[in-house]
């Protein structure tokens, strides 16, 4: 059960039943709580000591990774009100057209989609999308690769597609590719006539486990990664997890940091059950693939539904990314693909927790070995110093009239906070043992 | 009472008492009534023979101006439940810094305006913004003045300063000038890590008028008007009629096209209440000024609370624009006032509806008078072929699965409807009749 230590008045009751289950994993009915809603200033507080599986479910999935339904989608639903969408979660899902046709409302619809994904999945997505459907009319922008490209020129380019093809107020933009394509097309849906429908088809683990949670969309800016953009959220998504057969091991890797972040922030379990599966993960198993991207795609859901805005709590989804996005854009848009520089930034995150007395040292060497183990960097490059995470740091979007807060563990495995509230001799001592000076 | 005829299955009740009014103007409670919500494609009919000023005060008012407490603001409500935000007009009110400042949250504020605009007023905005608040810190970015700086190379300036001023979620926007700034400014501050807050002083009629109410913000494309932006609501709206003193003639009479056009789509009594006083505005009365605004904000209001996402009844605001927007793209921006050019489109949109046999011939001549007076112009300029009209009518944002739709008035004053179902000879007589072939 969620609880909170700070004090709080606002408090949000959800349902018990937040997920569909599709699958042969046996979920127990969870019942309802109340879970705090963060107010501005706190340290937020969140704990992870409910057990969201049964008892023997651990167990279970074991033992059933290899009777899993290949074909039958997997759903999570992402509760938000009327902007409720569902994520399609499975092997051969882009085979299946009438669920991306469902979500379709106009006869217009514009794929967005980069150079390294367009040869592999375009034909099978433009085919998802217009087989038994002659009403629609599918275009196609094929952006450059790369984060260096998530930026206002490139986001031009969709629009100018957009309008040259006199797409309407009805029409549906498709993003087919990594997050970078994820963000920039839903910002350019967002924008385009001041919103129309967007569908999301994540192609890298990083994007299916947390850019398609969320409504988070945007571009760089030279000074600062996603510091333009709106929440803004699909119609749905769609995860055939064939298309992480292509991952390069680098990417694959990369999303492995963002799994790994949900189980220290929030899931005591699925980390534990990610130090067993490790091996699995790697070898690319469609069913541990399923399994993980599910459970972090709840994990981020049950977030995101309580504070959408980010108030507070949803902030503790940025675990190690205020280190990791230092490096970002120290090093250069791209150089670092951005789950490495989030591992970097969370053995940093738990350096410091660790110095501040918050968590034991066994934790810190669990983060460290598991992180090794994805094949993810435990450092930062050797060329950052103080001062460039000094500074980028300071323009944060989690900087709040001058004060840094940051996501930092605190408890036993699977509790986190977000605060301001911190000696900042911690702070500066990570710095200076990640760093030169 | 607002009524419909078109069937429809959404009914929506808003509350009786959507104004306050601080100033001496009676205005009698309305009983609460149910007013239909457009679904998509059907045709939507509004008429407006309710009268929202009691009986006595059409003459009430004639006698009041002389007796308006100018430094009372007039406060008009914009209800979208948690983004409800108010309108003070009146005048001197840039001289009551307690207005702006109930609605700063953080310490550092972001003004954006114009070279036309900040010689005449940034300095007593800033004070404004900052007397007796000194922890306060205001940035100000100077855009060159004109539409055809409402671009994205424009905007990234809004976006460089906010980085270098290493502004944070809790900052203000604050858009200070007409309403390229507003559209601009607001687009920023919505887009802007996300979104923050943001207040309008709009120092035009136009902007008063129109940009300030509903939350419509953005930028154009060189193939067309407002393609990229947001919906996103400001803090506050605070209206100096002050401010008016220094607007241009051209200017002024642009605004009033707008004014013109609330009461042809849906106030009857306040189109005649334009008829009388069109003196009086032209010569910039205060009293008579801050009525007309303060009934426009209320007419935008009304159908904006009830379709903030221009679902059909907000589409109706835009008669004369599609016609409007041809003309200011066609012509290239700036070369004529927006309201310019939506009289001329307002003319053309009453000469189709008279060809269609909508509404009566003593109608089409009090809305050539009424311009006429108002000094506006009644016919697009001579450069414009039919062709230029066609290419732009194709990507407006009314085109929906490739039918255009129109606002065209149908029935007594203040009565039209919001269609694509029309006989397509009229709009080709009327395009034929206006411009070169």
């Amino acid at each position: 059960m969620a609880t909170a230590i700070s004090p709080t008045e606002n408090t949000l009751s959800i349902s018990p039943n937040t997920h569909q289950t599709h699958n042969r994993f046996h979920f127990s009915k969870r019942p309802s709580f109340k879970f705090p809603l963060q107010t501005s200033f706190n340290t937020l507080h969140v704990n992870s000591t409910r057990l969201r599986i049964s008892a023997s479910s651990a167990q279970l999935m074991d033992q059933s990774l290899n009777e899993f339904t290949i074909n039958d989608p997997t759903i999570v639903e992402v509760h938000l009100g009327d902007r409720t969408y569902p994520i399609y979660i499975g092997s051969g899902l882009l085979d299946q057209p009438h669920l991306l046709q469902r979500h379709i409302h106009g006869k217009k619809v514009l794929v967005v989609t980069n150079t390294k994904v367009a040869p592999l999945y375009l034909d099978k997505t433009v085919r998802a999308l217009t087989d038994g459907n002659p009403n629609v009319t599918v275009e196609t922008v094929i952006l450059p690769d790369g984060e260096k490209y998530k930026d206002m020129d490139t986001l031009m380019k969709v629009f100018d597609k957009a309008i040259e093809s006199r797409l309407d107020r009805r029409s549906t933009f498709v993003a087919l590719g990594g997050g970078v394509i994820g963000d920039m097309c839903g910002y350019a849906a967002a924008s385009f006539l001041r919103g129309v429908n967007f569908i999301q088809i994540p192609t890298t683990v990083m994007a299916q486990v947390d850019s398609s949670v969320g409504g988070k969309t945007g571009i760089n800016h030279p000074l600062g990664k996603n510091l333009i953009g709106a929440f803004y959220q699909p119609q749905c998504v769609l995860i055939d997890t064939d298309t992480l057969k292509t991952l390069p091991d680098r990417e694959l890797a990369s999303g492995l940091a963002e799994v790994i972040k949900y189980g220290l922030i929030r899931d005591a379990e699925f980390f534990e059950w990610q130090e067993k599966n490790m091996e699995a993960l790697l070898s690319r198993d469609p069913a541990a693939f399923t399994y993980a991207i599910k459970r972090s795609c709840e994990n981020k859901a049950e977030v995101v539904a309580l504070d959408e805005k980010e108030g507070g709590l949803r902030a503790t989804l940025n675990l190690g990314h205020t280190f990791g996005h230092a490096i970002e854009t120290g090093l250069g848009y791209g150089e670092w693909l951005h789950g490495e520089a989030v591992a970097a930034g969370t053995v940093m995150a738990v350096d410091m927790s660790y110095r501040l007395g918050w968590i034991d040292e066994s934790l810190v060497k669990r983060v460290f070995d598991i992180l090794q183990r994805a094949k993810l960097p435990t450092s930062p490059p050797e060329s950052m110093t103080v001062e460039m995470f000094k500074s980028v740091m300071a323009v944060d979007k989690k900087v709040a009239d001058g004060l840094l807060r940051l996501i930092l563990l605190k408890g036993p495995l699977g509790n986190c906070v977000f605060t301001g509230d911190y000696d900042r001799k911690a702070l500066d001592e990570t710095l200076q043992a990640f760093s030169k000076s």
